[in-house]
């Protein structure tokens, strides 16, 4: 079995790279048809994606659902009628939410609309503006430094009016009602390690997970607009995340192929932590440690007060910390298929140490002989020798309150190298299981959540 | 309010240096009218604080109140006639609670009664024999190395007699009946750092407390000889204590204006111990930092086992780790103004930081929407920023479990400087405190006890 | 009293090694006559020994005792007719539970059953196969490259037969019915540092504990042969132990001269590690400290899950440490009487640190009045200070909490050096020890068990 884990899937790599190329022109935002159409191409790849729609005005806790945006197209025309800043060549040049507008202006006028980076003058910003009405346009500051004075005149074909949020949720049933949630965000425009590393990646784990054979955990994907979409699915759901939900991540800026990175939960000690620490420490031994007073993205509403989730974060290069961040340099040149891959084997390796990690007792005081089962190798090797200290380590361990994971810390070593030794271990009835129920509280409600 | 709380008051030093002259030259002893006198000169600074006499032979736990002790006179006379050592001149001439006596003794005879610092060559050490009767001057090396043999005359014009110990103290109604206990002593003669800085900044602390306009706890302040006078304050207190102090500090060696110290409490983790460690690292960052084993004032009964109070030590440089301690060179001239106005500023941010931290919880899951309550600033600054971060961060953890100060911990700031924000969010209702109910055990007892 | 304690006590060191001088030739295993001549002459050290026997066949747990094996001679004969290898030169020399045999072979055919060390040409291995049946004979490589082509002949006069396993255990009463547990094996023939020094010190802990006028604790004392032996033992008193055992170790490797050595209990936290911990940082601050996970001997047994019980391990040089273990080189010559003297002493310092941690708590609260009842020296000279700082630390933590060992902890001292002060302070009646109930559940059985 451990092998299978272990060996590299390069063209999982190329896969993820693939959906992310064809997501990538959709002008995605918190609302309206890129994120429609993006969710489109999931649930072709994941029978069972449900899509939700949420009707502006929705009252979610402190929150409104705000109008849903569309826009068509948006462009300036320069005083010699050349179009430029054009919303068709990349999306990131008009303000997110922009109001719609068609109006002349003088270049000190529109000054106040444009936005652009001094520092890195070839880049094109990400800006929005959600819940404060106005427009503006996006370039590179190069561009900027070559406007003329005269007449510009400024076109957004955009609507802002009454309509949904729309997220998509996936879930995918387990042996027991206990649940693995796993959340990403589809409401970047083309964005390539901060939004669509983490729905392609997220897609890939859900295609993997679909494809076990046993699952131990019920698994619950959402695909959602970052904070306001995060709150408004918790808004429906909290009773029953808090009760079933054991652990998750939230899968974002998991593409880029420079570092990996950890940034854990509020409370920082759940099964969700303790496996990321795990993972992390054998694949990429000098990951990136961040605190929760690093937090930027949904885990700041998944561990809020109330909240309260165990959720975390395993990243590649972690928002804010790359120089790309929020800029067209973002762009799926920094994702290339190895990069991709990590993030989606450093997070299966998180849910395979979530599946697997149960604890265990041994079926009799002392050591059993091992011998007589057939379970000390007949020829000693160095290589034989450790599977024997291992096989030891874990009867020695195995007191009904160490789990396997506290065990593998203990010994320093990866928990998808003994799985083979466990399961041996337990059909020679040595080892045995213990009853789980980690739930966190007793419930007949219908696992299927609105 | 975080400005007034930390604007400087170099004029506070001031006052406590010129309340300190006044009480220097008063001859106190652990009874006695030296210490009625002094108490007469805070009572007049103090309205409402209230003497207590307490009967030589009263019964204290293991102790017994001994004979009160008051001197009139005191010098020797050598064989040419002149007099020395004189009480008039310094009254750390006499061995506290000296026996009266008027003989005459040769240089040999003498020496038995004499006590001098050989390594201190100038400097009047500091003796007392309480619980043992006998006499004795104290006297430079020099001056002592410099005498003829010959005859000598001691006079001692004492009296050891039944009588009282006098303490006092004052109670500073607050808004609950927890209490915050402040000590200092009143017991030594002559002597600045180790003894008046403690009653003067105390006295100081308490006409600050008088001055506020809201209390949350009730502050009881006592001036009491050390040792015996604080055994005699637990007897007469004890249950009353145990029942409603949340918090504390014996004040003692705060004018100095070498270092900042702290000695904690035997339980090393009372609020006491949290404020005084995270108001020094963040005023004086490089204090010394003293073990429980390091103990040598009243800490030592109000933190025995079976009193247990959360009593703590925020200090200037600490008793016995400093070249003046129990000499006569621990004069004025070592507690100027600025060093009592730093002992008095670090207890009165412990004050503050034990009056604000409160525990909050949110008031809706998730974080609120700051932007439509003007809560989030409409010009992005850096200020604004970390303005920002702040909140957010006093958000994310204000779970009902976190306290403030722990909050303050996490993030590394000042407790004093999120108060406004606090405030703020508690206006704006996204944040609401705690009921607290934290007397130890309910009672129905008078808040006043004799 | 710490004097007598403290002493060195040479005599000893000389006694144990004659000790194992006259045992050295014996040859043992895991059963047979090398084990029951073993315990006879330990029973003549320690009246009150009691020998038991166990059936071939008894199921012990996982378990069973296997046939008993007897040697009464081996050897090998040269193409020349020379012997070589012979047992009754070096008891080594056999492949421990060798099935008889008497046949000739070439050499090449000999080979398969010849075990040596190339590394160590000088040194014949020490080699068992309890549970496989074979025979073999162990030389030096220096021996083994010297044999020429030719016929050989290989002699065994063995027998493997149903019989039994003998172990021995002394109950030594003491005031309550808590106990302290101490296991040794004897189940290796000539070897020293890894095996005689083990029965050989633990025969002199239990004489001295049989002297002793008064025992806080009973003690239990095993001489079983390794593994087998203390799972046959378990099997016969988990109960018993599981109930009365508060503390313990296993004793082996205590007599080389070279270092100290801690491997904890499984829990790593029971009265054994931190006595163990609190002696050997006082005698040999350098000590080596192992983890659990370096396990080898009957902490296998003692710890696993479902036995559980407190034993640590206090060595000199821990087996498989040192170039001699496990050979021939492991002679009485690396166990000089210093170190064997050392080893002895460092686990009386164990046992004494057990019988004296008592959980005190002080007569009244505040400090007592020691000048009163004449704990205060009247002369002040540094050591009496130091005796006055360690009174007054005693009672300052005498909670009824902390037990002794903890105050020792945190004053730095150990804790044989405050007995004397602590029985004086008892006897004044300031300090209370608190009941003491340890066992860990009521039991009504006879202390004796089978």
């Amino acid at each position: 079995m451990s092998d299978s884990l272990t060996r590299p899937h390069e063209s999982v790599g190329d896969a993820i790279h693939g959906l992310a190329r064809e997501l990538w022109p959709i002008a995605r935002s918190i609302t309206g048809d890129g994120v429609r159409r993006t969710l489109e191409i999931l649930g072709r790849e994941l029978p069972g994606l449900r899509t939700v729609e949420v009707a502006t005005g929705t009252q979610c806790f402190d929150w409104t659902v705000p109008d849903e945006w569309n826009i068509r197209d948006a462009y300036l025309v320069a005083p010699d009628g050349r179009r430029f800043a054009e919303f068709r060549n990349n999306n990131l040049h008009v303000v997110g939410y922009s109001t719609p507008v068609d109006e002349t202006l003088s270049l000190d006028e529109l000054t106040a609309h444009l936005h652009s980076l001094p520092e890195q003058p070839d880049a094109i910003p990400y800006i929005t503006s959600y819940y404060s009405r106005r427009w503006g346009f996006c370039l590179s500051q190069r561009q900027r430094n070559a406007l003329e004075p005269g007449e510009y005149r400024a076109v957004i074909d955009s609507t802002l009016a009454p309509g949904s949020l729309t997220y998509a949720e996936l879930v995918i049933p387990g042996e027991t009602r206990d649940e693995v949630f796993l959340s990403t965000y589809i409401c970047h425009p083309s964005l390539a390690n901060n939004e669509l590393s983490g729905p392609t990646v997220t897609t890939y784990l859900a295609k993997w997970l679909l494809g076990l054979e046993r699952r131990r955990y019920t698994y619950r994907i959402a695909f959602v607009p970052e904070t306001i979409g995060s709150i408004v699915y918790l808004s429906r759901n909290l009773e029953h995340l808090k009760r079933h939900v054991v652990a998750g991540f939230n899968v974002t800026c998991v593409g880029d192929d420079r570092t990996y990175s950890y940034l854990p939960s509020r409370a920082g000690d759940t099964p969700s932590d303790r496996v990321a620490i795990h993972v992390l420490s054998h694949i990429a031994p000098d990951f990136a440690r961040y605190s929760f007073l690093d937090r930027g993205s949904d885990e700041r509403q998944y561990c809020s007060p109330g909240v309260d989730l165990p959720i975390a974060s395993v990243m590649r290069t972690k928002y804010g910390e790359y120089p790309e961040y929020h800029t067209s340099l973002d762009d799926l040149s920094i994702t290339p298929p190895a990069g991709l891959f990590g993030g989606y084997n450093a997070l299966r390796h998180c849910l395979l140490a979530l599946e697997h990690n149960r604890t265990y007792r041994t079926a009799m005081p002392c050591e059993p002989q091992l011998g007589k089962r057939g379970l000390y190798p007949t020829l000693s090797t160095r290589a034989t020798k450790d599977i024997v200290r291992t096989m030891m380590d874990i009867l020695a361990y195995s007191d009904g309150e160490h789990d396997l994971l506290s065990i593998c810390e203990l010994t320093g070593v990866p928990i998808w190298t003994v799985l083979e030794t466990v399961e041996k271990l337990v059909q020679a009835e040595v080892l045995v299981p213990m009853d789980e129920e980690t739930s966190r509280a007793p419930s007949h409600q219908p696992a299927t959540v609105q």
